[in-house]
């Protein structure tokens, strides 16, 4: 089993904050988190590239490449693997893995809204897992997000599952499913699973504590860091026009340049 | 003059917030910031690359291209121009204007904690405005952040005058001083200026409607908006992680995509 592999059967659950640049990725490590993941929102907006439509495959890389120096285990979101090709997307894995990257998100969810076909997701899994056995792969269905195949709608169980089992057969290493976040739907879909469940961490849904105990796994806060970023820039321009205080804390400049560059830190003051 | 110049000769200051990618710059304009500026330590850090070591040439260029089409003026700081050959900082500031910059910002500072000879800082301002005379310069010196050329010391204002006397004669369009925020000092400095000084702006120093009172045309947020976007997204991990609530706005999933495609959402629950 792989590092990252085992921190999905420690203790505790793993908590995987998602950055989307080298210093929040650099600054989350700094706060002791020993896994970072990506956030595919960030990534494609910070580019100024939609989400989920296949196209910041080349952000995506050049992401993980950036980061693959940094004193953490990195886990990538691809996306659907930026393609319906299986083939394809294991060359993108080859080429995380070629940068360091020990874990990837692939999701079922595609950009017009519907699900890709889970025989199709799951040859996308077994294709990267032929080619590089030792990526941590997470395979995502959208069924709670995007309504599933049946008759059930958005979050129906017996959907889920049956894609989860499908996608557990092609030999994913873990599954994430979010959107859910009731706790009895959590407890109920835990009896299918032989392997680790991820939820998508919601501030209206249970705490990491509350989904440790429900024998959840891996606990990720997707885009949420992301937009807590833009919603503070934004807030604290706001309060500078007015003429008020600016609240929160913020690093100092050498802090920041520390991140890149530790121990060579020029005069905090700058800017 | 052009519009963006106007903004510098108008009732108000010009309040400039500095963003480092596309979704910061967008969401600022949003916000009604008529211009938006970038900000070297943002770009150089979300990079992984250190600040002020003309490392960031070619991200600088990238971004200004992804900012190139944002409903917005936009004004880029490029360091001390990425070199000390006139002619090759002339060559940046086309390449900004070409893809749509209205201003930029040149430094004195440089990484060895030195200032470039003035000379030489004059002789880039004079390369840049013979090359793209509608490129509004802002000619920024590092006196007081990294000391003066006598023996005054950091802050010295009779260096820093000798400085500005020089980038102004070169046919700099306003002058910038980071590190200045006594208003006897900017009131005493602005007696010996014709053209609009722009002002740093310090949670620690006068409000914007304070520095308008004392005549400051511009007051830049320089990279406040990043590193508060930084402390957000790592103290909302904390929070996360210690089981507690977390604090502040944060936009949703569909209005971070709204950014990047306008009138286009997923859903807002994406992530």
């Amino acid at each position: 089993m792989t590092a990252f592999a085992a921190l999905h059967h420690a203790d505790a659950p793993l908590l995987l904050p998602n950055a989307w640049d080298h210093a929040s990725a650099a600054a989350l490590a700094a706060q002791g988190f020993a896994a970072v993941g990506t956030t595919s929102l960030g990534v494609a907006a910070a580019a100024g590239l939609p989400d989920g439509a296949a196209a910041t495959r080349d952000a995506t890389l050049n992401l993980a490449l950036a980061l693959s120096s940094g004193p953490f285990l990195l886990s990538v979101d691809a996306e659907g693997g930026f393609s319906d090709d299986p083939d394809e997307v294991a060359g993108v894995s080859r080429e995380l893995v070629a940068v360091g990257a020990v874990g990837i998100n692939l999701e079922d969810g595609r950009p017009d809204g519907t699900l890709t076909p889970f025989e199709l997701h799951a040859a996308k899994i077994a294709a990267v897992k032929s080619a590089v056995p030792g990526l941590f792969v997470n395979a995502r269905t959208d069924t709670h997000w995007l309504g599933g195949d049946g008759d059930g709608g958005a979050g129906d169980l017996d959907d889920t599952s049956r894609r989860l089992d499908a996608y557990q057969q092609a030999g994913a290493d873990g599954v994430f499913v979010p959107g859910l976040s009731e706790p009895s739907r959590i407890t109920a879909l835990l009896k299918t699973l032989d392997i680790p469940l991820n939820i998508l961490y919601s501030p209206t849904g249970p705490t990491v504590p509350a989904l440790a105990d429900l024998g959840v796994r891996r606990i990720s806060l997707g885009s949420l860091l992301y937009r807590r970023a833009l919603g503070a820039a934004v807030e604290t321009a706001a309060l500078i026009r007015a003429g008020r205080s600016v609240e929160g804390p913020a690093p100092t400049y050498g802090e920041v340049q520390a991140l890149v560059r530790p121990g060579s830190q020029r005069p905090d003051t700058l800017g």
